[in-house]
């Protein structure tokens, strides 16, 4: 029997709680199956923890994660930490540290999840956004001169290596190519006139060696535009760090909202633990009172189910929250239901019991 | 009677047919009143231009536009002259020698426009944005190291001085104060940890002069996903010059369309002329057939008859529109009529005669 160990970082806010209920399910789907467990390992870590102690995470922390087959996130950010220390010293260095140059995340409208465009059809939203993940504008390279003089000036440098241009956007070519979709690039070279450029080319060169692949290209702002207009002719969308965050989360407001959004943030190569976590932030200002939906987090389970070669429960999973949407009896009161996190994910468990 | 010097520069593909409608209002108006006239002067400048001179204007372009009052700009842009190009040796050229650093872009769905939300009300989409139009992800910085080697990596640079983060900022606080409506930042300092703490602690001191002015702030993610779920929230908008160019081109997807997206590059302190412009591309595939729609034209010339102090006018020229929406009867194709790109514009000049 293969065990999976899991380093579950709950995190702030409503973390622990949607974490909880996709713990819940895989434990499910392990009880399900005799091939497999998972083995869960808690860390404290978080804005709480840089409370006490001063910083996001233990020192070692990311030596400690190493071991783990998969990393299981909540959420991180807190009132009283400013956002850019909490992320980049524990999401977003986990992320980098671990290689997770690949973030995966399904913008796909669920049957049964909530359609706000008039003149789309339902199944015209089923996008899957490769979003580079490691480097381009997040590189976290910049400068801050002549701080409170008139003359102050603030630089925030954007990174694209060829390495890193190169593996995601093949990545994204691999994925279209073995889910016979075409593929969307999706860059802004009239402005940013040295990434961007470079990113086109890359896509150009790279795109010769998949002649069996469709595939588009659409400015940033122009795609804004177009997935609100016209998503069907979004399949598999591949795009930079900055510009991936900013798409699914509009995504996410068109294909049921942000607690349905998941992300898989991904080390092909598997020489690191890859991570898995809801897109939606901490939202301390309902934490603790059950009111959080939990289905973006179950959801974020089941991309790991996949990960682990597990699709038949991946799926398994995936249909739950398809038919949980479709009954529309047991939903948070963000989807218009009373229920609670927790009966949420009872309800979910259920189902894939039924399903299984 | 005053008369105002305009530099007209139509552009590529649908641009001269969309600014000739633009250009037909104006005149109505001016014929309308007695206190000013126009006088237009052509510039040929654009990818025609560049085909033949291998330049996209006269190398002292920019001195022979000093002397005018408004640039009128149409669209720019065509296949065969890269985007970097024809942009960065025009429009953004003429944006940046003329410290035009307040892009003003009212996203605003008029009565009878298409609403394509489920969940709002039509008077909720009602926002102005002002975006900085000079610096920031656009300042043209960055280096290709490396070319062609594995180890190639190209850096985009951005660039946020205190200068050109302060003035965009409080213009757009006064803009707010002016009209009684809330101010909302929205930036990205969790993960742009340069940049974008800088932009919010700029915010946060101007702020304090402002005292009457409600703000809010947000995450240009969650921005993005707010304009959709809840746009109301968002009145006067600041931003920067690449997340500007982002949403508003999603908020033209909730305010009727890209056809009715209408932009002003002001130099506000008027030491060199500002240019208004319809947000569009060239369309090179409709060109020339009389397909385009002028409504984003005419609702610029409305802003720089705003800016000139007509504001009579300019409001006439915006309730025209708003009129011919209502009418449903003289709509270009993208709007699901059949008029042409003429008899759209002769229409406009109708109604501005009746209201005026
Ligand atoms: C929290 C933040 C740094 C993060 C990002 O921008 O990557 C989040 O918005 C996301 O999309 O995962
Ligand atoms: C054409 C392009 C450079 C321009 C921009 O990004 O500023 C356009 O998209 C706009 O928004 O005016």
């Amino acid at each position: 029997m293969k065990t999976f160990k899991i380093a579950v970082i709950a995190g702030d806010g409503i973390g622990p709680e949607v974490i909880d209920e996709g713990i819940k399910v895989l434990n499910k789907t392990a009880e399900l199956d005799s091939g497999f467990r998972f083995d869960f390992t808690y860390f404290p870590w978080g804005c709480e923890f840089y409370a006490k102690h001063g910083k996001m995470m233990d020192d070692n922390g990311i030596e400690q994660l190493k071991e783990f087959d998969a990393i299981y996130l909540g959420a991180v950010g807190f009132p009283g930490v400013p956002d850019h220390v909490s992320l980049w010293e524990l999401l977003l260095k986990i992320r980098k540290s671990f290689d997770q140059y690949v973030n995966i995340r399904p913008i796909k409208l669920l049957k049964g999840a909530h359609l706000p465009l008039v003149d789309v059809n339902r199944e015209d939203i089923n996008m899957l956004f490769i979003r580079e993940n490691s480097e381009g504008e997040y590189a976290g390279a910049g400068d801050w001169l002549f701080k409170g003089q008139e003359n102050e000036v603030v630089l925030q440098n954007s990174v694209f290596s060829r390495k890193g241009t190169e593996r995601i956007i093949r990545y994204a070519f691999e994925t279209a190519k073995r889910e016979g979709r075409s593929l969307t690039s999706i860059s802004k070279a009239n402005a940013l006139n040295y990434s961007m450029v470079f990113w086109d080319q890359v896509f150009e060169e790279v795109s010769r060696d998949y002649p069996e692949v469709e595939t588009a290209s659409y400015l940033v702002d122009a795609a804004a535009m177009l997935m609100i207009k016209d998503p069907k002719r979004f399949e598999v969308v591949v795009t930079s760090n900055l510009f991936g965050d900013i798409l699914t989360d509009l995504g996410a407001a068109l294909a049921g909202g942000i607690g349905l959004a998941a992300g898989a943030n991904i080390n092909p190569e598997r020489h690191y633990p890859s991570m898995f976590e809801p897109i939606h932030g901490s939202a301390p200002d309902i934490a603790g009172q059950g009111l959080a939906n939990p289905l973006a987090s179950i959801w974020s389970a089941s991309q790991m189910l996949d990960f682990f070669g597990c699709e038949d429960y991946g799926k398994t999973v995936l249909n739950a929250i398809e038919q949980l949407l479709l009954e529309q009896q047991v939903l948070t009161p963000d989807m218009g239901g009373t229920a609670s996190t927790a009966e949420v994910g009872d309800r979910v468990v259920e189902i894939v019991a039924s399903l299984a």
